[in-house]
């Protein structure tokens, strides 16, 4: 009765604000980018795109709850990158009070990093500042706060936070307090706790990681041009090391092969013959996560373009001018002098997120936050773990197996039907996403499992079959697309569910869609991994820069992009050491 | 015969010369710029213009002088400022071997600085790689080493270099011989001793300056911003003081106005009321080179944008968060409090050129070096002087005036006619340049000086003539306007005269035509300073933004800054701080 009573305020709620909202609607048919009168051609451009998009906006702005600004739940939000800024544009905040607090005021684009590295694009047209992704910028309904969370307390729910940039008032920490905390703060880079890592290698991670690094390949460049550098300095300066062989690996040493053989070749004519990219990876395939076909290709599309991709190999250290290298196949040691060394080995957790775990008892991973299906942390409820630095539990069916048999065993014979099988299957994958990772193998699994080929299987055979099944469990892989979307479903369940409740019961869990991965590997070839098969070529290259072209939250990008795109394929990337 | 000699051998060479050209001709008709099949729209574009010039070009380099590599005068080019590109992209490639030495790989276009620190233009849009200055890039003919030079010996004809970024070999300096050096290493930003200046103060003269500038002020922003940060905390760190009311402090006050008014207040309603942009001035005047019409113009606007003009008043110190100002009037100082000073009061020697004045007895200016009217230094004639570090030496009449006279009696009658003292400036003007100044005056002056009114001046008359006229004697101003046509002129001075031999004395003396000055002043308005008077508004604004890009040395900066512009106009500035 009291959820009923709830609902109904507002409901009640919802209509009031929709006559405050109707004054408002005039204000916002007026585009606010267009700032003066000399816009017209691009404004003719994007009209019909423009009011379509009003309407449909007005539209979905209407069925919207709305809840009285000092009725309603604080949410904060921490984090200014993938999995935040999808759930800030689709967060209702007619019915939340929303603060985000993020040491970076924009969001960065993370997939076109590697291109930043050289100047295929530049660093400023794959940011976006985080106050564009709230949709009433003039009515400050959210509130930003460049800062960075420095711990959690559950039990108070409140966040303790600090401007770390150089520029800091008297005062440069402070406390927020919230109904629901929403941690997005991604995950820091993986050394393995490699001796020199940190000291002399370049990630790429940060929008100043890409800028460092450019500047310090030109200027081994112009070093090793200079008339004092010996040949065998030369040589080290103009070797640049990747360390990894996963997608961010791979594309940044395609960027950077592209950038050696396309521009400074042509400047520095001299050099040419002296530069060299190499790639470490500790396995034997590159892209080790796409399909077979894909990492073959990928190798020969390296081998082609002089990549020289060393398999097998895990660094030992990096010095100042050396790297050393262990061959896990003869474990012999051996040094490589370079100049520049570039570390994409994977991630691992954020201090904030490790902090967090250790708080509560309940959690158990240490390498990320451990959520329901529902993306709550488990331990603390009202705290939601998105993106990079959360992982959701998934139960083993083994464990209840008893109690499945019995729920999937609908006409009580004691033994299950293929048609049982196949029902139970369905229920469940709520539930149990690993389920529906076999959905459409039901027929073949109840064959294989049914030994004595009587038709319906047994407790012990369905035992086993379970067992095949929840060895499927794997956990999402900590990519942009899963951020995305766990930051869109974390909307939808603020708006339809927690305005006045904290009951998820009714909620549906979070399920996540592959869309396919893409990489780029050089010389205008892209390779393409989807259900379909795995593609690669020219054509895929263009879909790939069309893809992310598209992905793009604002105009303003999508423009930068397909200009710094133009001006390289015309005039070249830039050599200036800024 | 020495001299004929070696013109006739010249000659021959160009000969043969132009039988190995004829081959790279042809290679050379294949503009290098477009490395894909893609770039058909643009080349349909630049096709007429690009053959047109690539005609002109040939036509050029046929009838330049052309001598064998092994017989090219060695010459050397500090900096790669305005005037080290001009001469760099007109001096002939074919007659000696040219080496550029600047620590910036790159020509930086400094009247838009002011623009890209707060985001109006992208830092990438103003600057082009030295590289690209140099026509035969692929053929290697001018070197170019990203290094400093450290000290110069003008009797050993050798300059000291040295790399002073952060990567070097393990050898990191070298020397470099010459037979002609060009000193066009500019200036660095004068404190006047200022207390404080270097440790709190922003300049806004490298690329650099301009980004740690914005981030600066972002982070000022961000910071007012943030809930822990008191009212008075607030309104210090969102006043923005500009020391010094000349061009560049005029404009970063204006774009900085600009950027609060149109964007921070649009992302950050609730900081608008605290923001102050202040401008601290010395004189009473601002932009007190230009007429006075536009100082009183730049005054009202400044005044209608609610910017703070502080007239009459000298910076005493700079301290962390407070200045300290004397006004001259009441000789009193008082505290500033501050979140961001600029600090723009002009400019002075560069500690190179402040050595080489150092190491010449014939040198006695310590405000730059000291040369004749061909750029070349007084006591080490083989080494020029163009740009910000070099002034021309100005000889006064009055000192020759006995032999003046005589040259000017051409009918040795005694006495000056009107005819004869007009013929004689103008036969003079190239020595004494303060003679072509007051080239259309001789009449009027004529009829001053002719004191007993007889129609001819006497020795005594003529002396108070030319007394007047040295009055008019002023060194140029330290603009890239002079620095451009210093660069063109020496380049014409090599291409013409200094193959084989020192001798200048046919040479035309350098002569400044200046060409106006243009300032913005905030809000889509400027102010232009022409001989045919002043002028400003949207008009002129249209104006300075069309001449600044055709300004530009590369289509591929014009085209950058247009797109940049379109951007803010459509999008408004990046709030981003990276
Ligand atoms: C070079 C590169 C290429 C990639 N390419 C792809 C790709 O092609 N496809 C793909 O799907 N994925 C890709 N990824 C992975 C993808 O970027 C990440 O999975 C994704 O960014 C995770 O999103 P997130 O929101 O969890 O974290 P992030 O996007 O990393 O955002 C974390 C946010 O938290 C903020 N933050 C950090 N600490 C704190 C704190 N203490 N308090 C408050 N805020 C904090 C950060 O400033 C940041 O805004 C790539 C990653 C990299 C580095
Ligand atoms: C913000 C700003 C706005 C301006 N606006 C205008 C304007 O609108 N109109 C106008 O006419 N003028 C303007 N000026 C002035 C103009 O920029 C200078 O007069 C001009 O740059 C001088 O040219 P230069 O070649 O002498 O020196 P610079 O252009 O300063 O170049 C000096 C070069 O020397 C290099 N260098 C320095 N030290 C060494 C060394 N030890 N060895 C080798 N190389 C060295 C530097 O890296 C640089 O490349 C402006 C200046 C600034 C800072």
């Amino acid at each position: 009765a009291a959820t009923r009573n709830a609902s109904r305020r507002v409901v009640r709620c919802a209509a009031r604000g929709n006559q405050t909202r109707a004054r408002n609607e005039l204000s916002m048919r007026k585009p606010e980018y267009f700032r003066s009168g000399l816009g017209a051609p691009v404004l003719a451009l994007t009209a019909v795109g423009g009011l379509y998009y009003l309407y449909k906006r007005g539209q979905e702005k209407r069925s919207r709850v709305f809840i009285e600004p000092e009725d309603r739940k604080k949410v904060v939000i921490l984090g200014s990158g993938w999995a935040a800024v999808n759930l800030l544009s689709n967060i209702n905040t007619d019915a939340y009070e929303v603060t985000m607090v993020s040491p970076n005021n924009y969001f960065l684009f993370t997939p076109l990093l590697p291109s930043a590295v050289v100047g295929t694009l530049q660093p400023s047209s794959i940011i976006q500042p985080a106050r564009r992704f709230y949709k009433d910028v003039r009515e400050s309904r959210v509130k930003f706060f460049e800062a960075a969370c420095t711990s959690i307390d559950p039990e108070a729910k409140v966040v303790q936070c600090k401007d770390d940039s150089p520029i800091v008032g008297e005062k440069s920490t402070f406390e927020l307090d919230y109904d629901y905390l929403v941690v997005a703060v991604g995950s820091t880079p993986n050394t393995f706790n490699t001796k020199g890592v940190y000291e002399n290698a370049y990630f790429v991670k940060t929008i100043e990681d890409a800028r460092r690094l450019r500047n310090h390949i030109l200027d081994c460049i112009e070093t090793a041009n200079l008339p004092c550098t010996s040949e065998a300095e030369r040589k080290r300066l103009l070797h640049f090391v990747i360390v990894g062989g996963g997608p961010t690996g791979v594309e940044t040493a395609a960027e950077i092969n592209d950038f050696m053989e396309e521009d400074i070749s042509r400047y520095y004519p001299a050099l040419k013959d002296d530069i060299k990219v190499s790639l470490i990876q500790s396995g034997d395939h590159l892209l080790n996560t796409y399909s077979e076909a894909i990492s073959i290709k990928t190798k020969d599309a390296f081998e082609r373009q002089n990549i020289n991709v060393i398999f097998n190999s895990r660094v030992v250290s990096v010095d100042e001018k050396e790297i050393t290298v262990m061959d896990k196949q003869t474990k012999e040691n051996y040094p490589l002098p370079y100049g520049t060394c570039v570390w994409s080995t994977g991630v691992s957790l954020n201090p904030l997120a490790k902090e967090l775990i250790a708080s509560l008892p309940e959690q158990n991973n240490r390498r990320a936050i451990t959520t329901d299906k529902y993306m709550r942390t488990k331990g603390a409820p009202e705290i939601f773990a998105i993106g990079d630095c959360g992982t959701i539990e998934q139960e083993k069916m083994l464990a209840k197996v008893t109690d499945l048999f019995v729920e999937a065993d609908t006409d009580k014979d004691g033994s299950l039907s293929l048609t049982e099988v196949k029902e139970f299957s369905q229920r469940i994958a709520d539930v149990y996403p690993q389920m529906r990772i076999h959905a459409k193998n039901i027929p073949t699994l109840f064959a294989k499992h049914d030994t004595n080929s009587d038709e319906v299987l047994s407790l012990d055979e369905f035992k086993e079959l379970l067992k095949e099944i929840d060895q499927g469990l794997t956990t999402l892989p900590a990519t942009a697309q899963v951020a995305t979307q766990q930051g869109k479903y974390l909307a939808t369940v603020f708006n339809k569910h927690l305005h006045t409740t904290n009951d998820l019961s009714s909620a549906e869990a979070f399920q996540y869609n592959h869309m396919g991965s893409f990489a780029y590997i050089g010389k205008n070839d892209a390779v393409m991994d989807l259900k379909q098969g795995a593609f690669s070529g020219f054509v895929t290259w263009f879909m790939w820069r069309s893809a992310y072209i598209t992905k793009q939250y604002s105009l303003s990008n999508m423009a930068s992009m397909a200009f710094d795109w133009t001006k390289v394929l015309i005039f070249g990337r830039d050599i200036s050491r800024q």
